[in-house]
């Protein structure tokens, strides 16, 4: 398994499937951040936030989709990547950690910063795709709930 | 509020709660680590690890508290004590980074030892109990479930 010669085409389809995801949740009332989990170029689990859905504070998208992605060994996380529409948040940052997931697809980092300098220094490759779709889909919706936004990622209210 | 001027002996009874989680979740068949969220000396909400009961690879004791407290503001989380039974590992410690709980008891840190240092590193405040109770108990599971408990952490099985 290496990950050194990943062209940015191949990430096209992933990303876009991220996207849905994100969509599925605005669909539903929820805040649109959406998630992959990809290993041998195939999705093997699916993910969005879900915290107005299911009143959930730890189902961020990428946490929703690990959870889908269910049980497995650190062997088989080391065989994964992981897209997400939007960098990840120090919680979904230490999940990536704790499971070694080595490498990290982010849709765009503009509307919010994660914990990407941590992920490197932890040796995850990160790739931002600054995706413009990714982008205007979340922008859009924190334009219109500032505090639900400011509670996703544990921000005073303003 | 103010964490400067509380005392070890204040921590026992929370950490005896954090505990008695730990044995729930033994009892049920799963990994024996439990937290309580303490606020205004009151408990107010309580979890403990979900990986085989739910077949979870989220709710870990922390993340199962925190979730238990439901959707909660910034103001809210600044005026919490998390409680828990071992050293949260990092994605546990991302999820108190991302909520912003200023103090965190750790029951023991000998069976696994977590992201501490990061922690602090934000300005966490960490108290490290060194219980033989909460020891003891994980310690004990760990020798029979070896697999099970190298799932929960991230690590290669040997
Ligand atoms: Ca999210
Ligand atoms: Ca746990
Ligand atoms: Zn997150
Ligand atoms: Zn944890």
């Amino acid at each position: 398994f290496s990950m050194s010669h990943v062209s940015p085409m191949v990430h096209a389809p992933f990303i876009s499937e991220a996207l849905a995801e994100a969509r599925a949740g605005l669909a539903e009332g929820g805040i649109p951040i959406g998630c992959v989990l990809v290993r041998n170029n195939q999705v093997i689990a699916r993910g969005h936030n879900r915290r107005i859905q299911r009143g959930s504070v730890i189902l961020h998208a990428e946490m929703d989709c690990l959870e889908s992605a269910g049980r497995q060994t650190a062997a088989f996380y080391k065989e994964c990547i992981l897209y997400t529409t939007l960098s990840p948040c120090a919680m979904c940052s230490g999940a990536i950690r704790l499971y070694g997931i080595p490498r990290v697809v982010i849709g765009e980092n503009k509307t919010f910063h994660g914990d990407e300098t941590l992920l490197k220094t932890h040796n995850v490759h990160i790739d931002i795709l600054d995706s413009k779709e990714c982008r205007e889909l979340l922008d859009n919706y924190i334009k219109e709930h500032h505090s639900i936004w400011n509670e996703d990622i544990g921000r005073d209210q303003q």
